[in-house]
């Protein structure tokens, strides 16, 4: 793992001995650093779910990683016995949130190394699944870098920079997607100011963003998330990053819930509003946003966590979809590892990566 | 006080024997619900300053009631030296809060009465301010009625409406202005669905409006604010509906943070937006919304109020303005209890109201 960076942050990665998934904690920052070892079935599925482990890159390399620690411990004697154990446990990981496509799109990576390897020896298969789950984080690092080397084209020293939820290190590996031009650009001394959406029900913004930014010294404010139309209407913001979770064919991008309201609120203002997307978030399957899936949570997100005291009566109902999808049209550029795609995106994203359809 | 509704709401009154101004505690609801008797300086502008009341024209009645207090346990001998002790207790209350025009308008108000009575003796001017103070009580609880009623030509039985902030009884009398009309409408058996924004960082919206909109039996769905434009996407809301803390002579409102940003989806989904707005609330001394001075709160409240702990590092940079400005040319009605207003507003304001500039 040669990349380093000013961010510092190991989130995901194999125990040393290869037989657990240790990862930050995400649920219990800012205020406590905990790492977790974990190798059960239902621990890994419960880190997910319960956003120990998020962002849909980070998901996807917890994921390739958890499977593996999970199959490295088989007791199969045939092929047939590893697959149908690795299918189960490949489904149960994918069961544990819907709306991320890399969640799904590693678990299969690692399914077809071990279709690829069918024909070897179940300990053969094994070694091919750690080396498939390293490429897979090593990947993501080399896309982080690529995407952000891409977003330095797309800002200049000085810029206010507007970001909603967390496309940082903790979400993927080292630089981040959204995030991650601006902790290149302050490798090189580029001076931005960034502007973070709290991110309500979870406060990914507040605990994690405005966390990862802090501790790289870039100068950050953090706001509520209806705060964002004054910052704008002020002057203060020149561009707006986010990450995505999943993004059509079309360009349409599903990502953390308020993010649509952000593109339509610089749309509004003119101000241009950029998505930070690993090629393995595009799902060509989806032809538009209306096929992507939006995870719907528990109300006591919005009601009671982290609150000291319930902020509602119990008998109040909640709505808290956990993301919104962006039309294409509200969308400036879809920024990926492989170049900065414009409308249309069916077209844009097509050229880059439609060998992959 | 006759008019009795759904909401039994009981926000600001005079205590018993007239010598304090009895409250709801607004600041614990909806956990608790504590009455505060308060007759001192200090507490009565430190009940605004936290918000134990709020709401722009609830403030206004408070004030009125809160320097009546005031005034009534003077020593003075003259009329000067009982005037010098009014202005002293007058400004002091105007300072606590700098944005909500009512709260200001209702001291001068009642300056008035002192001075039209100056030739009168010392407690027949305090009689004066007494009645002064339940005749504004009273008017906001007619304007409240006489909005809930223009507020019905806008709304058809089953409507969805999306509110930000509190805009109902506990930040007026009785009906309030952006939810009187669902009060109305529920008394007269039309069912409408009310979206509630939470309204960080302070929760009004979850704290008090789910908790009004809940106790009168209205079917109610509490939100994230940066969920507003998924369920406008989602065809769920037919109207937004909000209160105002101060309108510009042009339309421009002042109201809670979020609020502009909520206009702003409105008007790209195509949905109308309406500003309930009692008179006493337009400051035809603001051309536009540019000289509407806008309150910035402490940090803390984004951080650390109502959190279990800390959500940022206490590092971390907050930006925390109360209010921000909806542009008029983004409200498609000003609803006041003298009619309903449409742009040019500088035009249909004044006709209505043009004989107080």
């Amino acid at each position: 793992m040669s990349i380093e960076s000013v961010t510092h942050i190991d989130n995901v990665k194999l125990s040393e001995n290869g037989s657990a998934v240790v990862i930050i904690d995400q649920s219990l920052l800012p205020n406590e650093t905990v790492y977790l070892t974990l190798d059960k079935a239902e621990d890994l599925w419960e880190a997910i779910y319960s956003l120990r482990v998020r962002g849909a890159p980070a998901i996807g390399i917890f994921a390739a990683y958890a499977i593996y620690v999970l199959s490295a411990r088989t007791k199969a004697e045939s092929f047939e016995e590893f697959y149908a154990e690795f299918s189960k446990n490949r489904d149960y990981l994918d069961s544990s949130r819907p709306t991320a496509v890399n969640l799904h799109t590693m678990l299969w990576r690692m399914d077809a190394a071990v279709r690829e390897n069918r024909e070897k020896k179940i300990p053969e298969i094994i070694a091919a699944l750690k080396d498939e789950a390293l490429k897979i984080h090593r990947e993501d690092m080399d896309m982080c870098r690529a995407i952000s080397e891409y977003g330095l084209e797309l800002v200049k020293d000085g810029f206010g920079i507007l970001t909603h939820c967390n496309a940082g290190p903790l979400a993927t590996s080292r630089y981040g997607t959204g995030l991650g031009t601006i902790f290149l650009g302050k490798e090189r001394g580029m001076e931005f100011h960034a502007w973070v959406d709290e991110t309500r029900p979870l406060l990914q913004g507040a605990r994690l963003t405005s966390y990862e930014l802090q501790k790289a010294g870039v100068d950050c404010t953090l706001i509520c998330d209806n705060m964002a139309s004054i910052v704008m209407k002020e002057g203060k913001i020149n561009a707006c990053f986010v990450g995505c979770d999943r993004v059509a064919a079309n360009g349409d991008t599903a990502n953390k819930i308020g993010t649509s309201g952000v593109a339509i609120l610089a749309k509004h203002y003119g101000i241009p509003f950029y998505v930070f997307c690993p090629s393995s978030t595009i799902d060509f399957d989806c032809k538009t946003g209306a096929d992507i899936k939006i995870e719907e949570r528990n109300p006591d997100e919005i009601k009671t966590k982290f609150f000291e005291k319930p902020v509602a009566l119990p008998e109040v109902k909640c709505y808290n979809p956990a993301f919104d999808v962006t039309d294409a049209d509200l969308i400036t550029a879809i920024v990926t590892e492989k170049g900065i795609c414009r409308a249309p995106y069916t077209e844009s994203l097509a050229a880059l990566f439609g060998d992959r359809k």
